[in-house]
């Protein structure tokens, strides 16, 4: 934390646009002091910021935190790490294997635990990618899997934070989406590189919830087929389908583009299209055991469920 | 608010570098909903981003603002305007100002008002304003007036903001630096153009806190001449030497260097010089009516004074 100067001074190289994202996380609606150990908020934290690059294709230049932290949060209790020094941990960790210096912040005394992250990116000019690009004909897929972060809520709450302090490896592979979510850097810059997508962002309120921002954005609309969609090992459809945070990408390709199988050991998976926006047809549908229905916004929102 | 991808794309110009700066404000340390109206809390959160870029002697690129706000903040109360609502008047009129367009940012519900502001400007590679290039000789220069930020507050906690309301024109104008204080944009862009300044920073914390920070990033140490400060009309010496947030700038420039007396209608005072670092002298020497004594920092704590 703290930089000499006023600002950090940051350089792109020519031809290349910036991309700027800032995220708030805040104690009790992004995260829990008691269900979400220090290092995954801190992992969580940045992971938000990191996940928007992804979305645009950039790879990252710098972040910058400013952290809002009660006193009992900065020092050593009980002989433990300082919460904040876990904090810092999980988040440096995450920007280490980015190659994402954190290059200046605030601290502040709050009365409660804040953190508002800002990521700078780059990306050649032009080549960033949007939400508005996607085209009637187009296919629709998805990085990795779905529904990992909302199972993985769901046994943090049905244990009341309990199962975070368990060893089972197979509960620790069952939260590691929620609490260690993977941002999709490598992905979402390979996709801007080659032109591969017509349209991207990232899934962090939950596909329907997102889905529908592309359409809009694109002025088009989009079926989803529910058999294909990549539901992550022990979640169900519905949490696959609604949940939030995963921070997987959601994007569009044309039809004739040639995609990988999977991208840096992560699958894309093809689970829709994009068809035309027409009057009296929702904007999403959903396709499931040969029916179609209106696919409608689970509403994610976080701990409010 | 509100960007329609997952990050704002924004360009420099071939040749410059990108400053960057972040600035939580949070309710009851940085303002108090009962002394400060909203429209001044919305104008200080920006004022402090931009402040930090007139260090740099950078240009706005664009603004990015993550707000909480605890729900009263964003409805309408008795007929009145929002909140929130006064609270983006202040700062878009401020970026107007300084034609700064604030290209995203992020809301969140919370149980106090709080702002993080995050300002991107761009400048010349190599031209930016740095507090490490105090060299011994230099001249030590303010923009403006010191102290007027001070005087609003102490006028503020004497009347219990009861004199926000009141509208007699000579409070107004004490108030004026406290509630709205002016970014020295024009003026650090053109020391930086014109290469006049030798070393800069912006008083956030007030000279006797700042002035230190400037000398130990220089290697350096600084003579104060008390009777050359120029105070606000009203505001103390104490208040011009130790009061914070005047978002004036604080700058170092060769005793060769042909200053104007005023960059766009503001002030240059001369205020002292730059002096070696040596063994068992102070840092900052404050010379007052004939006496030398060493300029400790008054500790400016926002409200906690």
């Amino acid at each position: 934390m703290g930089i000499g100067d006023d600002c950090a001074l940051l350089a792109a190289r020519p031809g290349e646009e910036l991309a700027v994202t800032t995220d708030l996380s805040l104690e009790g609606r992004h995260f829990r002091l008691d269900w979400h150990p220090a290092e995954a908020v801190g992992h969580r934290t940045l992971a938000r910021g990191l996940s928007d690059l992804a979305a645009m294709g950039a790879r990252p230049l710098a972040a910058f935190l400013s952290l809002g932290l009660p006193p009992e949060l900065t020092c050593a209790k009980r002989g433990q790490t300082p919460w904040m020094e876990g904090f810092y941990n999980g988040l440096l960790a995450l920007a280490e294997a980015h190659a994402t210096p954190l290059a200046g912040g605030d601290l502040a005394q709050a009365p409660l635990a804040l953190a508002d992250i800002v990521l700078v990116g780059a990306v050649a000019s032009g080549k960033a990618l949007r939400r508005s690009g996607a085209r009637v004909g187009d296919q629709l897929y998805v990085t990795g899997r779905l529904g990992g972060a909302a199972l993985g809520l769901q046994l943090l709450a049905e244990s009341q934070g309990k199962a975070r302090r368990q060893t089972h490896p197979e509960l620790e592979s069952a939260l590691g989406p929620h609490l260690y979510p993977q941002p999709r850097l490598e992905q979402g810059q390979m996709l801007a590189r080659k032109g591969l997508a017509t349209a991207a962002m990232d899934l962090s309120d939950g596909l329907s919830l997102d889905l529908p921002r592309l359409c809009a954005e694109s002025g088009v609309a989009a079926e989803v087929e529910a058999e294909q969609v990549p539901c992550f090992p022990g979640a169900t459809l519905e949490q696959a389908l609604h949940g939030g945070e995963d921070y997987e990408l959601l994007f569009t390709a044309s039809p004739t583009a040639r995609l990988p199988r999977s991208i840096a050991g992560v699958p894309l998976t093809r689970i829709g299209q994009i068809v035309a926006r027409r009057k009296g047809r929702p904007e999403v549908t959903l396709l499931h055991k040969g029916r179609r229905s209106p696919f409608l916004a689970g509403g994610w929102e976080h701990f409010s469920a």
